[in-house]
């Protein structure tokens, strides 16, 4: 897919998409006519995610801490842009937009003219001063105050987020900080989503997209009953949509009493919506024409979407990497247990966007090859010039469902969606002296199917409904098997997304949008968005197997996953108990 | 323990003992006077055991057979025991008598001579010919049948093997017989055990040992009530013994009718009787005196019990090795959930004998560091110069209980006690990103120490008391960590034997008896039996945490074993459906 010869690209207009992840920011020059993708260029971020010490620091960090470095973003900008203008060999001019995506909720807190507090140096000591990334997880105990109270005052939130508000999202972050460093909170004049403020730093003002608002930030519409119609005027959907109440905000912390008025902004654009024009400072540092559109920021699951070709209802969408993210478009707005987020505008403009997810699928399978599968196996797969996957995936196919006689639940990284349980753990039973590990790895896989499976299930139980999946992202590339047994174990095609980058794509729709290029994200996927021709058929003969194992996944997954006191709880309680009553480094032996 | 100089020795009187194992046959010369160990021979059995062809035939065998070859057994006594003559360098004269011991229920057909059927030409191309391995599990369908009339009709044995007769014991392998190959059975003139056919070789008479008879055989006291005292006046208390009536074996097949009095032998004789001396051409054959005492034969597991110096009640003998095998004492008879046999002078004469089993234990670590170790930790290991066991042990040493979060039921193998269903199958739960491999194998050293916890709480919560264990074989004298996880478990002292081959000193034991040069297996034990000095004790740290480990693991034992349509039982059933309904060779593969 990449660039053909660059004299013919040169009639042509291109638009770039900015991907922010968690170890790197790669550019992408898309073909604003085709979706072709012309160049691509990556930058790793130096300093990676800080977990142990900040940077020129020897201190230890907290457990689950997880910080990045803005400086990192900006050479991402200045680095990876003029890098892939140089390769696609385009001139400014042609580049007619800008978008941009990012991890989240990724946040940090800044000065008034958006300075980051960790670039002062009275403040780069104090850990709370930088980004504090996606997955940092310390602020667990500040999400269940937060769930505490809402549910005592009977906040919209909990209900728009399907119960349960995360210690992952934006409040939780901000409230440890109030926490642990009120000094930092005081000296902030904004808190602000990573994928705003770099929109702010491209084009010098800060406007904050209503997606991440929505799916993190607790901004939602307190007016809206459960199974409201989607309003189509534009804008005026808009109104009744708020933050919740200062009288809520100071009940979690005095501090916080006027948080929004005075260290966000209220004010919020949908996704599409042009945030500005590339300041000259910036222009000079990419070598990008000033005054190139730059669109509102927007959240990288969720720009898969439209990349997928998606912006109408009934397609699930599975970005497949570590963790599987899913996204639904929606024509109404039912509640869906254990969804994390259900937003007016969120995914995709004048639609509700459904955003749910598994916390461990590719992560699973590389945890299985590094500790779990024998040396044997490592020596065959090379004496067959094969990689450890390859050779697994192959016998697996072999395998009939239910031949194996394993099952397993997919929880080593607990369960993101329908439970919302960070404390489950992975299960497998049926295993015996002949098990061998491709039927190991294939159990595993199922595992995962089966979680989707309750997932879509979740949903059409509501009413809300799912015709057809589309996979993007790494897994769904790379793993046939894999996607044949979702095909068979959720009944339904997948089609999967031509695009290896799906997420800078999707951000190029967008600045293809903010541009004018397109009037709307619907006509730029139509435009820019493909699928490949193969699409997995589930396979008819597999059906009633996999519904009775199935039916078993659904038995395990509650009796472990909704008593309180199951055997996972105790033990994740004992493990617990165990590493604060005996910290390693005083622990007598066993022997 | 092996010989110090040989001169010494000739002063010494000696017994040999004959261990025949499963894959091998061992003799042992051992010191009358005070147990050392003169010296040891080992023979490989040429056919090992016969699972997929006959010797010298292509035809592929049923599934589920095992077979051995009865000439593997006699070379034993023509290599093996020359072989420990001359190492020991005693001669005959001083070798006063030879005890066996022998794995059960191995069972063979012979002629009335004692000719092995399959060493006829016309029966050696029929498998039902050859000796049926006790692992040879191919009889189920004969053993569901055998317990439902014996259910049907309140047949003693059923009470007398803890509610079930199993498809490894003599009956199910007979009837088997019957079933499949009626002209074998109409061509044998007995079936009898491999033990006494052994020593029917070696002393020229048929004498049946009673204790396989009376755990394996049938041959129990229908007079029995459950809480029976000992009877102790000899001989006189095992007149109410019998095996089942003419008419249950006519409702079993018509032809079985008279098997007991046409084929068996009614007349049994107890543990450490003298079956007769060696005959003149065995004498010539192994190059031992003409007129040797032989005893009468034993079980393998059984003679380990006065090997580890116990003969007296409430002292569990555990027999460790890729199964263990639990052996009781007690002074009254009580009816135990799952326990194999509660046999009257079975283990040691004049008191109640009780065994109990798991059926994967050294083989579910064998399983374990072929099937899930990774290559890293095999290649950590070399570096470090220790193999994978040690460098697991080593590490899972530095955990506590709980540490991990994992749990684990040992059922890779079935349960052959308490549940007594071999469709059991494993289980782990807890397992994360995190998790790592010594991790998992403290895990599984941990389930089968809950298994024989299970055991215990079977036999004391009937009243049958246990103070103390003692562990032999293999996994006692190798693996202190899972000794030490075992006292903690159980809440118990553990010693280990110090002997290395407790079967075949325990049947030198059993000769020692024969031969008069001891009252009674009690005065034997006491001069030739002898422990480590090392015990190990329970850690009582370690015991509140087991507890509630425990208490999860009676949950999980409960819930999948007893339930028959738990999620176990389901698996198991698809499992075989689909091998049954798509063999091999003419699926459909996924791919």
């Amino acid at each position: 897919m990449i660039a053909t010869p660059p004299r013919r690209r040169q009639q042509h207009r291109c638009v770039l998409g900015l991907d922010f992840g968690t170890l790197s920011g790669r550019a992408l020059l898309v073909d604003l006519d085709t979706g072709a993708e012309v160049a691509t260029a990556v930058h790793e971020y130096t300093d990676g995610v800080i977990e142990e010490h900040l940077p020129g620091d020897k201190n230890r960090l907290p457990p689950d801490t997880a910080l990045q470095n803005p400086a990192d973003y900006l050479r991402v900008l200045e680095i990876a842009i003029p890098k892939v203008l140089r390769a696609a060999k385009v001139s400014p001019e042609q580049v007619i937009g800008i978008g941009t995506d990012f991890t989240s909720c990724t946040m940090l807190p800044t000065l008034a003219d958006g300075t980051p507090l960790c670039f002062d140096k009275r403040w780069r000591k104090n850990p709370h001063a930088w980004v504090k990334l996606w997955k940092h997880h310390a602020a667990q105990p500040e999400a269940n105050r937060i769930n505490e109270l809402g549910q005592q005052r009977g906040e919209a939130f909990i209900q728009a987020y399907g119960g349960r508000y995360s210690s992952e999202w934006f409040f939780s972050k901000l409230l440890e900080i109030v926490n642990d460093a009120p000094a930092v909170y005081d000296a902030t004049e904004r808190f602000i989503e990573a994928g705003d403020w770099i929109v702010w730093q491209l084009c010098g003002v800060e406007r904050r997209n209503l997606s991440a608002a929505g799916f993190k930030a607790m901004w939602v519409n307190p007016m809206q009953n459960a199974e409201c119609k989607m309003q189509h005027e534009d804008g005026d959907a808009l109104s009744n949509w708020s933050y919740p109440s200062p009288d809520f905000f100071k009940a979690l912390h005095p501090k916080l009493e006027n948080v929004v008025a005075e260290k966000l902004s209220a004010e919020l654009f949908p996704l599409g919506s042009k945030a500005g024009g590339l300041t000259r400072e910036m222009a000079r540092r990419t070598g990008l024409r000033e005054g190139t559109p730059v669109a509102v920021g927007t959240i990288d699951a969720h720009v898969a979407v439209p990349a997928c070709g998606v912006t109408t209802p009934g397609k699930l969408v599975m970005i497949m990497g570590t963790s599987t993210c899913h996204l639904l478009i929606g024509e109404t707005r039912r509640e869906v247990e254990g969804v994390c987020g259900v937003i007016e505008h969120g995914v995709v403009s004048g639609a509700w966007g459904y955003e749910a997810g598994q916390a461990g699928v590719g992560d699973l399978f590389a945890w299985y090859i590094a500790q779990g599968v024998p040396a044997s196996v490592h020596a065959e797969a090379r004496k067959a010039g094969v990689n450890v996957y390859q050779l697994l995936e192959k016998r697996a196919a072999t395998l009939h469902p239910g031949e194996s006689g394993l099952l397993a639940l997919d929880w080593w990284n607990g369960c993101r969606s329908v439970l919302m349980d960070s404390e489950l753990t992975g299960l497998l039973i049926g295993a015996t002296l002949a098990t061998k590990p491709h039927e190991i790895y294939r159990a595993l896989i199922e595992a995962t199917a089966f979680g989707t499976r309750k997932i879509i299930e979740a949903f059409t139980q509501q009413g809300v409904p799912i015709s057809e999946l589309v996979g993007c992202g790494g897994l769904a590339q790379k793993n046939p098997l894999l996607m044949q047994i979702y095909a068979d174990v959720t009944g339904r095609p997948i089609k999967v997304a031509a695009s290896e980058q799906t997420c800078a794509l999707g951000a190029a729709m967008h600045g293809a949008v903010a541009a004018g290029a397109y009037p709307d994200i619907h006509t730029a996927a139509r435009k820019m968005a493909r699928v490949r021709e193969e699409v997995y058929q589930p396979n008819a003969k597999h059906k009633p197997i996999y519904d009775e194992l199935y039916a078993e996944y659904t038995r395990l997954h509650d009796l472990f996953g909704r008593d309180p006191n199951s055997a996972m709880k105790v033990l994740k309680r004992l493990r617990v108990d165990c590493l604060v009553n005996a910290p390693r480094s005083t622990k007598t032996r066993n022997r």
